[in-house]
């Protein structure tokens, strides 16, 4: 069996409804749908999410939230209406909705995950009800009754392993299980969302659960690309990637998948396709556990930009036991999260994402290292980018830093950092911000354009 | 005033110290005179401090010395019959040693030291008489009267601050002071040893202590080379280096200099230069502060094996504060100085000296680290060499890195691990210890042949 998870903007309108039917028709194995709550049907709509946000704050402060509210079963009524549902399915929906903003304020995290959460829960129960008027038999099943335990974190919730011996019972009925993406609930029964689109995350756990044979992701696109579309034009689409490549990528702002939401799917070894609701036909992006790295090493280039560096010099570091080790010990003491801690013999620089810091922390934190740690020089840089080359098969290859390397060069981009063969799956430059989008291309150009392979420095197998 | 210092070559036989007298003579600013123990006359002979140390653990055991004694009281007789000095500084050095082994043998450490520090000292008071003899007006000074005062870590000694202060009283003598190099006196009076090699370190102290206007350090070479000679055919020489580019290069493997020797001369600000006893017309290497980088960017080229590499993965590492922090604790607590810890996103590699660790050892550690950290996979690999391009001057420029990707590219190497950008002084690269030649040598044709300069890829000024 498969699964398949629907986005935002599958779900957005009921013209969108009509082709996720049409999808779950087209193939039999399609048992278990995952969907989203309804998302933006134009550039400058208002994701439902966002309106229920909105709505809770309004409850909290205690304002008059009729208009707020109307305004979201609307977007329901509108979906209904153009599918010719009867009134039923609205009224289920108007009525969740109306209990919800009288639901117990005390803890409002609570308060809100409720309200969050029944964007993806009134989507499942409307589809479910839209697939059974079309003669396709269907169940809405909630989270709890699915079994998606998780730990009581709201906003954050972790899932707890026993949720993937519940799911098996999702097995071998005999119609189509929707599912609502986003949530669980906690061994007390308390409703838990996942971060922010987490809906992925459900999808996975309920692939690893049942065991699928694939998880299918829709979203609007017709695959993942090798490089960001708004930065090269009409970048190649990736035929297949690997979890670890598709980590990578995802960390470096490709932004289809919700970071930690592969995990389950990559434990479990289940692979998944990312496909497009407008066009299914597409073959789409499979993530593998593994693929031939021969025709593509490089899988593909992402680059993110808001980091900054801490540089620190000290005549004789590298002598010095420990030294490393505290200056991390500061940062955590700070509850600061870095990315790298590339060094040299007597300096070491710290590379970590800079909305961590604001003037103050940052001048405590630069001042702290400085007197703990007895430092020659001190400074930060702020601005950087990484570029990220990213694809499993180049540590078989010798001359990829080269080809990198020499692109950077011939585009004028100075590199502030290089760091290569830390991981077996990736090399990543510091740049200027400002120069990220040259870089980029420049990248691209190098290893997945014609001219590529007319290059003075072919790539050689080790 | 200048302070020079003479190495075990320039000591080793009559024939050197005549060259040394000479060189004296040749500047009257040259009023500090710190020497070593003599060294090698020829390839396979045995330098006076291994007499010693053989000497020392002889006495240790309880054997009997007297040969051993008189082989050593001999390398200096040699050297005086051939200069004509009288028997008078002959018996002062063999009654001197005849005490020495007879002293109290409690601290093992201790009279190890002692022994050790005779072949300095020796051949400070023969140069003195040497210099006395031929006319020059010359004294043997001894640290203690100097004011060398150092901590009581015996093969291990650090300066302490007052000897600075203490030093001062060299000034303005009217004489030549000839100081014994290596060792120092601990503040309770006891005699203790610099770490091996340590005569660089005296000649350094008391070129800082007396604001000398150049510190000479004289070998057997008319200059610090690009490359290692025994690699790379009839390397470059350097005219100058920067105290930092000096350090970068002894730390991986350029040993014309005792690693931390330059320190005192560095904070003090004092200029170095390197020279050759048997031609010291040559104008020798200049070790400074600043340089003009505009003509060479890269200083020189360095490679040193004897690395292993661990490398780490955990799914979603990155998330997770104080896992390196905590990386870090293990090899603290297990006595292990690692030398970079490059990191992906989900995975890290700690770059160290593998003759830190036995088999039990790395056991122990990668057991622990499995263990305690949780990690998914964890691996090691050996027989790891550092390539070290080193230069101040390569920040400035666009391209260094895309050249010297290129070079190891051509010559068929593998990078490992490119390190770059933490250090401002240096590029690093992990290659396998076979490779490494290969390496040096298509990085030395890259930046300091004719041919570099035809080059595609120009470096260009920031």
């Amino acid at each position: 069996m498969k699964v398949a998870k629907f986005g935002g903007t599958s779900m957005a309108s009921a013209e969108q409804l009509i082709k996720v039917a049409n999808i779950v028709k087209a193939d039999e194995n399609r048992k278990i749908i995952v969907v989203s709550a309804p998302g933006k049907r134009f550039k400058e709509d208002t994701k439902t999410t966002d309106l229920l946000i909105a709505l809770g704050e309004s409850c909290l402060k205690g304002e008059n939230t009729d208009d707020k509210l109307m305004a979201i079963v609307d977007r329901y009524k509108e979906i209904a209406e153009n599918l010719n549902l009867s009134n039923e399915i609205i009224d289920e929906i108007s009525t969740n909705l109306h209990e919800l903003i009288q639901a117990d304020q005390t803890n409002t995290d609570r308060f809100m995950d409720g309200l969050k959460a029944s964007g993806e829960d009134n989507s499942a129960k409307l589809f479910a009800f839209f697939l059974n008027s079309t003669g396709v038999a269907a169940s809405y099943v909630n989270p709890k009754d699915a079994g998606i335990v998780v730990t009581d974190d709201p906003g954050n919730a972790q899932t707890l392993p026993e949720t993937y011996e519940n799911l098996k019972k999702l097995k071998g009925r005999n119609e189509v299980i929707v599912v609502p993406g986003f949530f669980g609930f906690s061994p007390e029964g308390n409703l838990v969302t996942f971060s922010r689109g987490g809906s992925d995350i459900t999808g996975s756990i309920i692939a690893a659960g049942v065991d699928a044979e694939l998880y299918e992701n829709f979203t609007d696109v017709d695959s993942v690309f090798v490089a960001n579309p708004n930065i090269v034009d009409d970048p190649k689409e990736i035929k297949e990637l690997t979890y670890k490549e598709m980590r990578e990528l995802s960390y470096a702002g490709f932004s289809v998948f919700h970071d930690e939401a592969l995990i389950p799917a990559f434990r479990a070894g289940i692979p998944v396709c990312i496909k497009n609701t407008n066009n299914p036909s597409a073959p789409g992006t499979f993530i593998v556990a593994e693929r031939d790295f021969s025709k593509d090493p490089v899988a593909g280039i992402a680059s993110d930009s808001g980091f900054c560096s801490i540089y620190v010099s000290k005549y004789l570091m590298n002598r010095e036991i420990g030294f490393g080790r505290r200056l991390l010990q500061i940062l955590e003491d700070e509850g600061i999260s870095y990315e790298h801690m590339p060094s040299g013999i007597d300096d070491t620089s710290i590379i970590l994402r800079e909305n961590q810091l604001c003037d103050e922390k940052e001048q405590r934190v630069l001042d702290r290292i400085k007197t703990e740690l007895n430092v020659d020089t001190i400074s930060i840089r702020h601005n950087q980018a990484m570029i990220m080359v990213v694809g499993e098969g180049m540590t078989s290859y010798v001359g990829i830093s080269a080809k990198a390397t020499a692109a950077f060069a011939r585009a004028g981009v100075n590199i502030e950092m290089i760091n290569q063969g830390s991981s077996e799956v990736s090399m990543m430059f510091a740049v200027a911000e400002s120069d990220a989008p040259k870089a980029v291309v420049a990248l691209y150009n190098e290893f997945f354009t014609e001219a590529a392979n007319q290059e003075e420095l072919p790539l050689v197998l080790r």
